[in-house]
């Protein structure tokens, strides 16, 4: 008989699930609120609740292997969910052991980025490769690093955190870490409106984004007025590009990947970013790195892309 | 009967060489002029007549495992030197067949830091660990790193160029790859060279460096005048250990190592150049990396620890 894993991703305001099978086909899928579960009690409740109707579907329990999870700050070592600024919970999260003992089936437990690092190299654009990094630009940048065709964990379970690194030291400040000029500042959505924002104050150069008011101004507002032949939003992407250019160099220069996947909302301004980062990259390297790593757009379905990392974690 | 394994490091002027046991004593050790010998042939001619007597006192080649090799820009998948500006050969040298091929032994080649880094993981500041970066501060600055137990070589065998990731964006150009800002044009012995002449023309404050003529300037010589209590001299190391520290938090959001090990010429700087390297490593780090890795100086004799380094390779 076939078995089964699920994969569930939990993120700030939402959390996803569902159930895949052993190819990589999401059979059925749910998502319910993260936000509204102050407590993370009622939110393994609904959890369960929600996913025994899906597991029901495809045979019951005995045909699930086990649980993988991502969530933002989650360590595989210890099966928790640590300080993570954008959860409802606060503290230490025992969210694998909870999972277990309600679930009574294996769970496995890593950061999201790490889960769909894990979800590209079993489904997607790194397929059969055995060193490549996965960059998802959304809201922030996360991070999972693939060598010798392991997950980079370090020592504590914490590695990857490379949205966090100093690119333009004494740069634009961090709102939540307070540091200066790191990649989360500059190559996010965030980070594309304050660009945005800074390049219309510091000229008086006509643009569209002109006749939006400030509190409406995103990466969207931005990416539409690029397409439109703005030169200013054009100005944003081309800097935006230059940074993550930058930052990539720094990032090959470290684990010699064969690739680098991009993943999230950033990406849809395809060549607006990519080619400004592909050139500064290229640029920024020493010659022995020129011209051999990939930069690849994840082509996974960004809804099933979560739950599909998560459930890898299982296979593993 | 016990076995033997062969320990050789080259560099761009000297090589060395030494036959070492299980445990990692060097038994019996040489060197010779790397510099001179313009042709390949002549140089694995000359280290076979040298390395024939050393192999000779511990029972001859029937007791030796294999040979280890670090060399700049060495390469573990293909055994060949590729490209290396520092030695006196062109273009890509397939060291590991002709060593191969003359000693009638099997031969593992990789990067001089690498071999390093392998070292400290069996003999030296890195025993027991499974996550380590190691970064030696000499003329250059090159790096190993290990993650999950297993030197990270990247796609292409070429991970680790740690000294070219750029720090200071458009800062200083390298002499050598034209790259503006990069690690190693401020973090080596040469950097510190230039850093000091740079803070000299700046101000006209006095200090002990100005009585040296420039071309005499070098890294030991602000060594002693920092340690006579020379303000520029200190100056130089502080701002030195703020870069470096800037890179190593970098260096550790990446892969979250348990320790990061330095060795090399500019470690002797001791305080002078560890204490502003700790504070910028911490103020750099976002909370979760905090207070957690430990920076360690190498406690292998300089002279050895590249024998054991490349000799650990054949061990591994």
């Amino acid at each position: 008989m076939d078995s089964f894993v699920v994969g569930v991703d939990i993120g700030g305001t939402g959390t996803k699930f569902g159930i895949v099978d052993n190819v990589g086909n999401v059979l059925f899928s749910s998502e319910m609120s993260t936000k509204k579960h102050e407590q993370i009690n009622t939110f393994i409740d609904e959890l369960y609740e929600k996913l025994s109707e899906l597991i029901e579907k495809v045979g019951g329990f005995g045909r699930i292997k086990g649980i993988g999870v991502g969530a933002p700050n989650g360590n595989i070592y210890t099966g928790t969910i640590e300080y993570a600024p954008n959860l409802p919970w606060r503290g230490i999260v025992p969210i694998a052991k909870l999972l277990q003992d309600k679930f009574k089936l294996p769970v496995r437990l890593t950061n999201d980025a790490n889960a769909a690092a894990v979800g590209e190299m079993m489904y997607g654009a790194a397929k059969g490769m055995k060193d490549f990094i996965m960059i998802t630009l959304g809201t922030g940048v996360g991070s999972g690093i693939v060598a010798n065709g392991q997950l980079v964990y370090g020592h504590d379970g914490f590695a990857g955190e490379l949205g966090h690194t100093i690119i333009i030291p004494e740069g634009r400040q961090h709102p939540n870490t307070d540091q200066k000029g790191c990649l989360e500042s500059y190559a996010s959505a965030t980070g594309v409106t304050m660009t945005a924002i800074e390049l219309l104050k510091n000229s008086d150069r006509p643009s569209l984004l002109r006749d939006i008011p400030l509190d409406q101004l995103n990466s969207k507002v931005v990416f539409e007025a690029a397409n439109k032949g703005d030169e200013i939003a054009k100005e944003v992407f081309d800097f935006t590009g230059k940074i993550l250019g930058m930052a990539l160099a720094n990032f090959v220069m470290f684990s010699s990947p064969e690739a680098i996947i991009l993943f999230g909302g950033l990406t849809k301004a395809g060549d607006l970013i990519l080619k400004p980062t592909r050139e500064h990259l290229e640029a920024n390297l020493i010659e022995i790195f020129q011209n051999k790593v990939k930069i690849l757009v994840s082509h996974l379905k960004e809804s099933d892309a979560a739950i599909l990392g998560a459930s890898a974690l299982m296979w593993e």
